[in-house]
């Protein structure tokens, strides 16, 4: 099924010319683009690139467009669609993942009870591997970034939202729904902020990049005495990125404000590791570019608030993948389910 | 090595029979009691006594003892320690749980790096299979309780402290350093109540049978009206049981106080939701004698505080095996390990 259709010569070559014409193609869909990478049998990326999603123009059009840019960068690279063993994709959640259905999407607004899957399986011929966005950004950096020495890992992303992703003895953890690993929306402060999911006090609430800016923004509507009062005064808004670079100014409030982010975030770190106790714990997501002053303050809050005997069993860090997270996971995700022999 | 010593007769009879001399063993040991349950093949309990454990007498003659009621429990069912295909055995941790060692307990202060299955096995032949008590208690539900139809369960007990045990896609979450799931231990309330563990803010500060009690104690030391004064002034205490015969009788201060009990449940049961997103939580330990009044009062602030679409994802309840689950928990475990094949 992964032979190289390249001729007889190929076919009749040995094992390590068969193993090398087997790729592994990784989607991750966005709202925005369609990023799409083409990796050995070793997750080595050989080549990649992205289109914009346009999905206002309807999931046929959409699934379309991603096989037409499947299909060429295999070219591009010498393969066919015969060389796929599997093709694994991430996209926003709520779905069906293990039934490859989209029930909906904040993003993509057509996109309603979208069977994906056999829809890229009719067209690409392999089989396909489906998750959401942040499990399959969370076994990009389990398989080659900052877990690949561990078994157990969890993984936040810092956006909009706080995403998250639970590595469980090696596999994912999905829940009886398919919606575990929500992290984001665990409570921290019972009747506390009111968070975009419906809940009270989630960590989200506090710690995602838009919550930091939104409680910087608060302060300053507020009358807080802050340097970041001449940011929304210019832009009428405050930033994430804003509020790190006011507390690289010296700023008070925007101490407090980060201080409150990190705090939140090692709180969850705490009740992750009195859960499912991973070895490692990674932050990704656009406000991992406030560097060390958030990684550090994070493990301050985690070392003063954790008990004592677990304080060394964790460590945590950055994620090391960056923005290609999710097409590795993707693409790692349906090697190991290649693996296991669980294809379908 | 499953076969029961019973001559040549039953060695050559039909599988049926074979079967039916394979037996498991379950021991749970307490600070005060250890229980010993003999189970068929179908978990089936044959017979249990129970000995004082006397830990004060040290590991040496505590294991003999252990291992003389096994003898006898065998030999008064017609067993000898031939027909033993595994024992599962629970104790209080920390212990190396796969390294077969018990490091200390706060029960047993002579129990100081124990090689409990060494020391099992090499007495009794049968290959020992060894988790925490809160695991093992959580297994048997798990096994053939209040779970028994699910694949994903978060259990609690409710004691002195709160126990936790994940089960994940059918099998127990143990964490990277085998002590993970003390989910009494999540934080709820950041800098909030002092917890026994040295941490603040735990669920177990505020709702463990203990903290019930405590609660109410001080507020009652702190001038508070309720008919549970007349209880500590002539008592000295007030215990759990105490607050819901008063919340029965319709003290407000009970209400206050057992409320708080049950909404620091709602809201760990609402992160578990959000983070393994279990099937079926379950509640056991002497607490749940209190009955639907806990329950229900859980379940009303579950519902309030989660978001809506995860809502009717999980059922809360409580435990069904009673005083047991600790010996059926244990000689499941082991049947569960031999169904695998890991028997060491």
């Amino acid at each position: 099924m992964a032979l190289r259709s390249a001729g007889d010569q190929t076919k009749t070559k040995n094992h390590e010319v068969r193993e090398m014409s087997e790729t592994f193609v990784g989607i991750d869909v966005g709202g925005t683009n369609v990023k799409i990478g083409l990796f050995d049998p070793n997750l080595k990326l050989i080549s990649k690139t992205s289109v914009t999603t346009e999905a206002e123009m309807g999931p046929e059009i959409v699934i379309d467009k991603m096989v037409k840019t499947v299909e060429n960068l295999l070219a591009e690279n010498g393969f066919t669609l015969q060389d796929i063993v599997a093709v694994g994709i991430g996209t926003p959640g709520p779905a069906k993942y293990s039934e490859g259905i989209i029930i909906r999407s904040t993003n993509m607004p057509k996109f309603k009870n979208v069977p994906i899957c056999r829809m890229l399986n009719e067209k690409l011929g392999a089989p396909i591997v489906f998750d959401n966005d942040a499990n399959v950004a969370c076994w990009g950096e389990f398989a080659v970034g900052a877990g690949k020495d561990v078994e157990d890992m969890v993984f936040f992303t810092l956006g909009t939202g706080i995403g998250g992703g639970i590595v469980c003895n090696g596999e994912l953890v999905h829940g009886c729904d398919e919606n575990g690993a929500e992290l984001g929306h665990m409570i921290i402060h019972p009747d506390g902020r009111q968070c975009n999911c419906g809940q009270r006090g989630c960590a989200e609430a506090y710690a995602s990049a838009d919550s930091t800016a939104k409680r910087a923004t608060e302060a300053v509507e507020g009358g807080a005495e802050s340097s970041l009062k001449k940011v929304f005064d210019e832009k009428g808004k405050i930033t994430s990125k804003d509020v790190y670079e006011h507390l690289a100014a010296g700023d008070k409030l925007a101490k407090e404000i980060t201080d409150g982010t990190a705090k939140a975030l090692a709180i969850t770190c705490i009740n992750m590791l009195h859960t499912t106790e991973p070895k490692r714990i990674v932050f990704a997501g656009g406000m991992i570019a406030a560097g060390d002053v958030l990684l550090n303050r994070i493990k301050d809050f985690f070392d003063e608030h954790i008990w004592t005997i677990k304080k060394e069993a964790v460590e945590i860090c950055f994620a090391t993948l960056g923005e290609d997270a999710g097409i590795i996971g993707a693409a790692a995700l349906a090697q190991h389910t290649h693996q296991q022999g669980k294809l379908k």
